[in-house]
């Protein structure tokens, strides 16, 4: 990772979602201005891009471009880090968008991009969760399942780049269909998107539950929210399907420590919001799959940086 | 690694098996000499010990102590790396075993000690198929099913020593009952023993197959040798059970691709000598579960060193 030099002492980072933007200017591990805007998604890549160029220049505000290392971004989507273009970011409708090009002209400074599941990967490196580890794994379990790799103090980023692709390891051939077009993927079984498809089928079937109300018995308005909800008034299906998702989260969090012998597994993501209903199955499954020698305290952990995570990650890969 | 000086231009390998002991004399990812003699299970560790002296210094015979760099040793069990002691080793009947130490007094060398699948590992990693690769992991199919990784040309060991336990990684908790007391474990699925255990239940349930001839009849006397035999005969069941292996071990190398994206995954191990059976569902299975743009050439390939592996790993410790 670029490091900073003692005069400059900050880095921008960008998280870039399919929703909002968010800048912060970074100093490190500290956010001392964050920066919010909604994502113009329907406006194309320029405008996009533009609402970055503005909000990075307002949490800049002030600021003596010389003191600024860098513009670290993480955006959902698959990157080409060496060059900074964006390949493919379905949430965006982007396809070969030369983000970090565009975004070092505009703002005069060095540009680096990479994933948002990476982005949040090294903020808990360096001040999350994963401070001190030398190796662990991240899993994001939001709408999909993705993961980021720590192995001996550095970021895994495979042959091709396309390591950490979790949510798309098969837990059962003969399982639900997923995004993908295979059958039993991880993310089928534990995302958010996951979740919702097993109440939407279950509703569908006829089952009796408090969701049938709260979604006027249209099963289309499932979200993961109102299962959430429903979760908390003991709805028996709404906890049923985060107990899936949490037996099959125990299962990968046992085979990688069987396999890889990390430190920890790191789990954040939308979803853990409701980690209440589905962490005390997450260990129920570890505890029945892990060679029973390797049971030990803290091998899973709650991420810590959550809502920061892109950007403190982001501005890190200049300033960690 | 420790590193050879050009005064020491060689180093021992030693291949410590339930069945044989190995020395090898190499130099430089040759072996110069070989000797191997019979493990003496049945006469207790210090009798294996003094046999693993006695062939070490055969092989050393005519060489200058001052030139050999040390002493690598390969032995199939739990090893404790930093002192060399055996920790646990079923097949020897060895249980917290200073080997390291004893050999070191008996021979007046440095003397290292790591699993054998690490010591194939290493093999492979300097002088066979992993040559070059930044990242790969080395699956050996034998009896049982371990691997070794390396990652960013490192050995990956793990937080508490036991990275690589690949054989215990649940693929299906509904499935057959491994040694280790779990459910569907890949070594149940997929390594000799879960292929003679699955030929075993076919014959107690009746099945019309050749090999109930060639064991007269009685199951215990199951043997791979005697499967690879019928296999050649196209014996159904005998080709169904070895393409049921190569299935899971399929879809262990998809899932290692989607997670992991290595260089490449290595297949070595007994049972490998039965590819021509197993290989062709290896494929298919790789070809039905990674992501569809992962897919490419070379994405597994056959271990390379095989009968001279644990040698040639033990010897590079010292002298890569």
């Amino acid at each position: 990772m670029s490091k900073k030099t003692p005069s400059q002492p900050f880095a921008l980072g960008i998280d870039l979602g399919g929703t909002k933007i968010a800048v912060g200017l970074c100093r490190s591990g500290h956010l001392e201005k964050k920066v919010l805007v909604p994502t113009p998604v329907a406006h194309g890549a320029k405008a996009m891009i533009a609402a970055m160029v503005k909000a990075s220049r307002e949490a800049m505000a002030g600021c003596d471009p010389a003191e600024i290392a860098g513009v670290g971004v993480g955006a959902a989507g698959q990157i080409d880090a060496r060059t900074g273009t964006v390949i493919y970011a379905p949430n965006l409708g982007w396809e070969k968008v030369p983000l970090g090009e565009e975004l070092q002209r505009a703002l005069g400074l060095r540009v680096r991009v990479v994933n948002d599941v990476r982005a949040a990967t090294i903020a808990e490196l360096h001040y999350g969760a994963g401070k001190g580890c030398s190796t662990f794994v991240n899993i994001f379990v939001g709408t999909g399942i993705g993961s980021g790799w720590v192995v001996n103090g550095a970021l895994l980023e495979g042959i091709t780049n396309s390591a950490g692709e979790i949510g798309h390891t098969c837990l059962d051939p003969q399982g639900p269909l997923c995004g993908c077009g295979h059958r039993g993927c991880f993310e089928a079984f534990s995302s958010g998107r996951g979740v919702e498809n097993y109440v939407k089928t279950e509703l569908v079937q006829g089952r009796v539950t408090k969701i049938r109300e709260l979604v006027e018995d249209d099963p289309r308005k499932v979200t993961g929210r109102i299962i959430g909800t429903a979760a908390r008034e003991k709805d028996e299906l709404a906890l049923e399907a985060l107990r899936r998702a949490g037996t099959y989260i125990g299962l990968v969090v046992a085979n990688l420590h069987t396999m890889v012998n990390p430190d920890t597994v790191i789990l954040g993501g939308g979803l853990m919001a409701l980690k209440e209903f589905i962490l005390p199955s997450v260990e129920v499954a570890i505890r029945k799959h892990i060679l029973p020698v390797a049971w030990r305290d803290g091998l899973f952990t709650m991420a810590r940086c959550e809502n920061d995570a892109g950007v403190l990650g982001g501005a890190a890969l200049f300033s960690a």
